[in-house]
């Protein structure tokens, strides 16, 4: 993505996604123009072809990518060192926090939805996402259990689930009670007998 | 929604929207206009505006609401009986051959996406489905354990929170593999201890 930019070249490319990220979460991306984006930025027609020589669906898959780290960004600290109870509890918490603030909204949703959701590029960024999730997650199940590599990644599966489950029924009805109820139940195997 | 129709006109009405959901599932919702459904299902264009005053939007709400029955139909006859471990196992083995066959595509999910995921005739639909489902799932729950309405009423919206999150993820990357993590590891703690 970032091949033959310089540091500061990287650096303002980082700058007009982060900006184009904050816009269309403001205004929705279909509302979002290549326009918008040079304004918000500052910055000239063909510098934003030169970061982005496709236009505006390049910039939709960075600001995509940018979001999906975002994704696993409000799991932290906990998704990074979930080798504790506390840990995974700490990180419900925070899932939940995060998807209760954003509500219906789903920013890389928007996002992949206008990329196209059978896209290669949104396939890509999804697949992405869910495998960075998922061996965090693995690394967590590891660390709290004895279970083998297969059923700690069935284990780490099924609590990815079990937030995109509470997620898209939160999104879908505007509840927070299935995420609420999705959590406790994929971890609670991970709960030592003793807390 | 059929308030005032003959048995006969609701018969009409229902023709028209299975018919009207197959070509949606064929060509897709987007590209399907109010001449194709009457062209498909040989009707004039008075009589599609008397059973969908509204027109286009009346029909994809109609067919919304029937896909959204399809989606519990294609888990019968065990959704309506969970009251044994083998109809819970049978349960998840339609669930996931269902959408394994779907794929990535998803009928209900476009229909709500064309008639506006936050518009109040898709989350009414969505949320009428969720409720039917859940309720399905409590009195199964209730069936197979000595678990109080509180904690049936958490397990079953944390299965199909299972259930929605392996489909979603399996919509976004044509992946089973979550659902296939998902829907033992909900429903395990059912599974009585002999089995």
């Amino acid at each position: 993505m970032n091949r033959g930019l310089t540091a500061k070249g990287r650096a303002t490319r980082q700058r007009i996604v982060a900006a184009a990220s904050l816009l269309i979460r403001e205004q929705g991306v279909a509302e979002t123009t290549l326009d918008d984006v040079r304004v918000a930025t500052a910055t000239s027609k063909s510098q934003l072809f030169h970061y982005f020589p496709e236009g505006r669906s390049d910039i939709l898959a960075a600001v995509a990518e940018y979001e999906a780290a975002q994704v696993l960004e409000a799991q932290q600290p906990y998704l990074g060192d979930l080798s504790t109870w506390e840990s995974w509890q700490g990180w419900q918490k925070a899932v939940l926090d995060h998807y209760t603030e954003l509500g219906r909204r789903c920013p890389l949703g928007s996002l992949t939805a206008e990329l196209g959701k059978a896209s290669p590029q949104a396939r890509a960024i999804i697949s992405a996402l869910y495998d960075s999730w998922e061996a965090a997650l693995v690394r967590g199940v590891e660390a709290v259990t004895s279970d083998g590599p297969e059923e700690s990644r069935a284990r780490a599966r099924s609590i990815l689930a079990a937030v995109q489950g509470g997620v898209v029924m939160l999104q879908g009805t505007g509840r927070t009670d299935y995420l609420e109820a999705a959590l406790p139940a994929a971890t609670g195997a991970l709960r030592p007998v003793s807390a």
